[in-house]
Parts: structure tokens; C-alpha cells; sequence
């Protein structure tokens, strides 16, 4: 007898799995070597920006007050007395009608409030003393850029959970963090079951396939931001793929099973997750495809019991693991980010369940299509090195049309969203 | 005297740097290392896939001939001989009125031409033999994946320039790539000008601030798939920073600078180009931010002159560097995708130039928006952080309105486009 299993609602079987999300440890990485993690602290300004008045151009730094005569017909004439270049510091104070000769960056000399830009300036040489001539009248505070005024002190630049991009990684270094507080990486243990699996350097024999879905798997906790630790395969024997399952549980801080999930007479994962006393949160969704994923839960480790179809296999990883990782890590957005979208060619087959169907994002004249990476039979096999998105079909519904709006969840959103 | 430069069309600047941009060489990493590398070589199929008849469900194969007279009225009764899981070879032929049970994934065992899924059939034991009965007609072919029906031996599946994401991991894989060949990553040297400069671990001083454009720029190559080489800053003095520079080209693909490359006073860049009897393909470009941009060529090394200003910094790279390290991975699409985009804000500034604001993408209704990221002077600092894309507003325009139709560069698009 075939046992019935009665699917979930997928927004349900993600619910209960991020019932049991965790967030994860905290630890200090060097500047050098932080790419792509994410934030577990705070960033706040360490001083303001900038952190003196300063120059944006090339030109006299001069006091307003001395140019409040100066016109096309009445240029007013400076001593410059000081000339300095970024980095370097300004040594005198400003007296009447002279000038101070900056470059961008430099600090402003004290005494002077205004910066006429180089372009504006007549320049020359008398008694070797160097001399600058201005014919406009400048406000206090012209061409200045004040302390402060970008950024001040202690104010909240980034949240935790934030992913370290090149512009992130700028905002460390003006602040002098050398080391900076990550989120650690959650190891994941990935185990292959299936008799009729060959490893990647193995000859192929008949009735056999390579195991795609672990190198697979271990690309995607990698982009997830996880560190794989691959296992090898079971064998479709109970007593010693339990007591394998037992020790892996020991080193890492999830697990994901692929294949042995189904009721075929020779899918031992319901029998294991028994024996190991786990609660399984669902052995059957209501999607397409994928719907024997099935998750337990042991203690605070998560065990993914993903299909053995590489279709299934990508779609279970996405919707169910890579949130959890995310959450690990600190990120308020651990969900795919949901857009709508028109659908660029017809897709005529019913969807009895929610279908997620693999896609590719194209933009045309301000609009967001959405194209189907694999449809035909012969795309099968190289689907998925194309999918950016999947395409969502409800379940109930009876195919759709080229030109309809669609639902579909991109997979490298760079900000992603707080809800499934 | 000020030196006058005459700037040149960003889409000129580009192409003159294209006209130097050369293709890496070849390495052999293993299946485990090759996450987000670049294929150097053609993935072709090794083999049929499937490489043998399989069943797609759990069910028995028969002979439908001995069906044909199957209905609900008359079960045709067969004896069920084998019973074989996936990855188990048959070993029977089946004769008349014989099934093997047979499991997803599993070789169509001979003499059996279609499968009866388990659910149509029924099972039951006499005598020690078991025994299915089958109420309906199967065709020859039913239910049967035939050799080579998904990819055939040969096949081309993925062009050199993929980057390999999970999907194409599987597919490499599958077909026993334990070994691929790659693009080489290119060694990107990057040295820092400017004496108000700091590193990250030093205490910040009056007048100076800390360098971030070279961590910054670390994170862009490394994003853009380079190896980044940091050789800390130069001292605004001619004699070292030129023996550095020419130290440092030994060592490295393509070299970057930041800095140094305005006319003021203490920026050497131009100098040094001189005497390494580098050409210099342009020092300025009609662009804002980032209209210094220098690059220069000396033998097949590119020595890109970026712009101390950090978002000058960011666009240069983006603009000018990514497309040379992308060409280098053997990428036919080492642009950045330029879209049309709906703006989301008013843009009041006159464009002189062509600028490239810094912006991220938002989706609205199947419509894509442009938002920008930093327009408030308070933003500047977190801008580069938020920066999805460019806005581009063309040179010569008056300032644009929320609701305007825009054009955008995506900076994380995983396909990329031909031409700039």
C-alpha cells in the first residue's frame, strides 16, 4: 500500500520551516577579507564627514569680507601666503586681503571662509611674493564644504545583516574599521542517496547517472553564503546511511539529503528521520516541482530532505534553505524577491499545484519580461545554467498566455524582501 | 597656466580601451573550485542523456502488446519477475504476460516497451510469485524517456564565457567535468596616490582622510572576477611613485591608480605616463562624476588613471575596467546591461556631460524604476552601498522629472550585453 501524503500550501511549509530559523555567530574578519559577508554589527560614523572644512576645488582659500568690493571693474588683489595640497595643513591665519592658495581636499585655513575656484583667479608675480587677483564678491561659506556635513559622528550609516559590496566595504575603510564583525558562515552537510548515483570521476555504466544535484547544491550554499561540507553518498541501505546521518549531524549546522524522499520502496529518508526521533515539519508541498520535499527538524538542526531531481532539487534549495541561511546571517530580506511581470511565451499546462517554473529576466522598454529557460525537452539538461528567476503559477490555475502578468521570484535580487 | 583638455564621448573612451583589451589564458581547475569562474572551453555532452531508456515513475514495465485487450471489463493479468530500483540493472528479458517492478529513474528492462504507473495497477501473491493486473491499454513507448530524448552525445550545451552558477555545475557534473578548463583570473594591480591619504588602520590626523577607493576597488574587481593586487599608496613625489609604478607593472595584468590624474598642482600621473612612454588613449572624458579618467597603454598592459573622488572612482571602474577584465575571461557580453527604466524622482541638474547617477532598481506593477541613490548630501557616504545601477542622463540635457523615461546600467545583470 502506498502511504498518502496530504501536501502543504508552499507560504505554510516555508512558515514552518523558518519557525525553526536560528541566527548565527558572530566573528571579526580583517577588512581584506571580507567580500560578500554580511554585517553583524552596526556601522556608525567614527567622525564626522568631512572631518574639517575643506575645499571642493582647486583654488584661494580668501575672507569674504575682504571681497565685498571686488567687481569686473575693481578686482581686489591677495598676497598669497600659503600654499598647500590635500593631506597637507594649512600654518597661517588669514589677515586682511590675503589668500591662501588649496587644492581639493585640503583643510581651510583659519581665517579664511570662502574658496574663489582657480578659474576665476588672476594670478602673478611681484618682488617674489606671489600675488592672486579676484574681480567677484564671495559669500561667507562659498566653496566650502563644512565638517560634518555629509555624515556626522555617531550617526547610523548601516544595519546588521548588510552584505559587504565594494561600496560598503568604502564606507569601512573611511571609518578604520581593519576588522569588521560578520556573520559566521553555517556549515551545511550535504549528502547524496541513490544506488544508481556515480561520482563526478566515475565511469559511466549502464543504469547509472553522475550525482549532479550535491556539486549543484554546494554552488548554491555558496551563493547563499554558506560553506559546504560534502559527505559522499549513501547507499540505499538503512543501518549504516543512519548511523552516517548521525555523525554528519554532529559537524554541521544543517543538513540537506537529496533524493530518498519519495515512497518508493528503496527512499529511506521517512525511516531515518523516525529513528533519529526528528519531527518532520512536511513530507508533501503543493508545488511543482519538488513536492516530496520534505524537512524535520532535530534539536535547533534543520535536516532538507530535497527531491532527487535536479529540477526539484534547485527549486527546494531556493525556497526553503536559502532563507534560513539568510536569516543566519543576519538578513532582515532572507526572501526572494517577488516581482511582476509579463510573460513572454504561452504555457499551456494546468498547474494542479503552485507551479515554479524555471525563468530568465529580460527588460524591454521599461517593463520586465519574463522567459522560460526550459521548455522544450532537448533545454532540460541546461535549464538551469539559464535560470535568473522562476516563473510562479498558481496552483488551480489552467495555463497562461504570452502577454499575461505574471509573479516572479528573482534569485540574484541584490536587496531581496522581508516576506515570503 | 591651467593645461586645457579636450574630452572625448564616453562611447569613444570605451572603445578606445576595447581596442587594447586582450583574452587570458587557459587553467584546469578542479569541479570543486570552479564556483563563478568563466569556462575557457566548450561544454559539449559526453554522452546520451539518458543514456539508457528510463522509467520516469514508480510502476511496472510490460510488453504492451500483452495489454491490448486490457480494460476495466477484462484485467489482464502478468507475472512479476524482477523487481529493480534506480541505479540496478535488469537482468531479465520479460516474455509474454511478465512486468518487472521497476523504480523512477530506472532502465527500462528488454523485451518491456512502456511502464503502467504503480498507482493503475494491482498487486498480489499466489504460490509464492507475485502477481499485477492491469485494467487499461498501454502504447508501445508509454511512459518511457528514451536514450539521447533530452541531449544527444555531442551536443554544443555551453559556450566558453559561461560563468559557471549551480546550473552549469550540475551539468559539468553530469557529464564527468572533474577537471574544467577556465579563464585565468587576471592580476589587477591597484596603487593609491595622494599624500592626504591614510590606511584603514591608521588614527585619523587634521587634513587627511582615510583611503578607501582601494578597498573599494578590491571588491569591484574581485565582483568583476580579477585578482586584485594592493600595493599601498604613493607618495606625491615624482622620482619614487615612478620607479614604483614601474616595479609594480612587472608583476600584474592591468594596472589602476586612483588619483593623481587631475591638473593640479601635486598630480603626477600625467608625468609618469610620459616617461614610461606609456600612450595615453584620453585624460578626459564628457562625463560626470569621474571626467578625469585617464588610461593609458604601455606594451599590452592597460594603466587605468582613476579619479580620487570615490564615486568617481566607482563609475570609472565600471565604465572602463570591468568590460577589459570581463573580455579577458573570454565573456561575449562584457558590458553592462543598459535598460530603460521609468525615473522615480525628480533630477533637476543640468547634464553638461553625460552623467551616471548612482541609483539601485526598484519593480512596480511589471515596470521598472529607477531610484536614485544618492541625491542628499547626507547620502553620500551610503551611496556606493545602495548602487545597483547608473542612471544615464545624456549630455547636453536640461534635468529630468519623476515619471521620465530613463536609461540604466545594471551593475549585478548575470547576462551583460555585446556592445556598450
Amino acid at each position: 500500500m502506498v502511504e498518502r501524503r496530504i501536501p502543504i500550501a508552499v507560504q505554510e511549509a516555508v512558515n514552518k520551516v523558518m519557525e525553526h530559523r536560528i541566527t548565527g555567530e558572530r566573528e571579526k574578519v580583517s577588512i581584506l577579507n571580507c567580500n560578500n559577508r554580511r554585517l553583524a554589527e552596526k556601522i556608525s560614523a567614527k567622525h564626522n564627514i568631512p572631518s574639517f572644512d575643506k575645499s571642493p576645488y582647486d583654488g584661494f582659500a580668501v575672507r569674504s569680507e575682504d571681497t565685498q568690493n571686488a567687481s569686473s571693474d575693481n578686482p581686489v588683489e591677495f598676497e598669497v601666503v600659503e600654499h598647500i595640497g590635500a593631506g597637507q595643513l594649512p600654518t597661517k591665519t588669514l589677515k586682511v586681503n590675503q589668500a591662501t592658495r588649496i587644492m581639493t581636499g585640503a583643510k581651510i585655513p583659519s581665517g579664511a571662509d570662502c574658496v574663489a575656484m582657480f578659474e576665476v583667479c588672476q594670478t602673478s608675480d611681484r618682488n617674489n611674493k606671489q600675488y592672486m587677483s579676484l574681480k567677484r564678491k564671495m559669500a561667507a561659506g562659498q566653496n566650502i564644504i563644512k565638517e560634518g556635513s555629509e555624515v556626522k559622528n555617531g550617526e547610523l550609516l548601516l544595519p546588521e545583516g548588510t552584505i559587504i559590496n565594494p561600496g560598503v566595504k568604502a564606507i569601512l575603510a573611511t571609518f578604520g574599521y581593519n576588522q569588521v564583525e560578520v556573520a559566521r558562515k553555517p556549515v551545511i552537510g550535504v549528502l547524496a542517496t541513490g544506488t544508481e548515483l556515480l561520482e563526478v570521476d566515475q565511469e559511466l555504466v549502464p543504469g547509472k547517472i553522475r550525482n549532479s544535484n550535491a556539486y549543484m547544491i554546494a554552488s548554491q550554499i555558496e551563493q547563499a553564503g554558506g560553506i559546504c561540507k560534502y559527505y559522499g553518498k549513501l547507499a540505499d541501505e538503512f543501518d549504516p546511511s543512519y548511523k552516517k546521518i548521525k555523525d554528519v549531524l554532529e559537524e554541521v549546522d544543517i543538513l540537506i539529503t537529496t533524493g530518498g524522499v519519495s515512497v518508493g520502496d528503496f527512499d529511506l529518508m521517512p525511516d531515518i528521520y523516525a529513528e533519529l526521533e526528528a519531527e518532520v515539519l512536511f513530507n508533501k508541498v503543493a508545488m511543482r516541482p519538488g513536492s516530496v520535499t520534505t524537512v524535520a527538524v532535530k534539536g535547533n538542526q534543520l535536516l532538507f530532505g530535497l527531491s532527487g531531481n535536479p529540477s526539484a532539487c534547485y527549486v527546494g534549495f531556493e525556497l526553503f534553505v536559502r532563507p534560513v541561511i539568510q536569516h543566519y546571517l543576519f538578513n532582515n530580506n532572507p526572501y526572494l524577491k517577488r516581482i511582476k511581470a509579463t510573460l513572454a511565451a504561452d504555457f499551456p499546462k494546468p498547474n494542479p499545484f503552485t507551479r515554479f517554473v524555471r525563468s530568465y529576466i529580460t527588460y524591454e522598454n521599461g517593463m520586465v519580461n519574463v522567459q522560460l529557460a526550459g521548455m522544450d525537452k532537448s533545454n532540460v539538461v541546461t535549464s538551469l545554467a539559464h535560470t535568473t528567476c522562476f516563473m510562479v503559477l498558481p496552483g488551480g490555475t489552467r495555463g497562461f498566455k504570452s502577454g499575461d502578468q505574471v509573479e516572479a521570484l528573482l534569485l540574484n535580487d541584490p536587496i531581496g524582501q522581508g516576506e515570503f
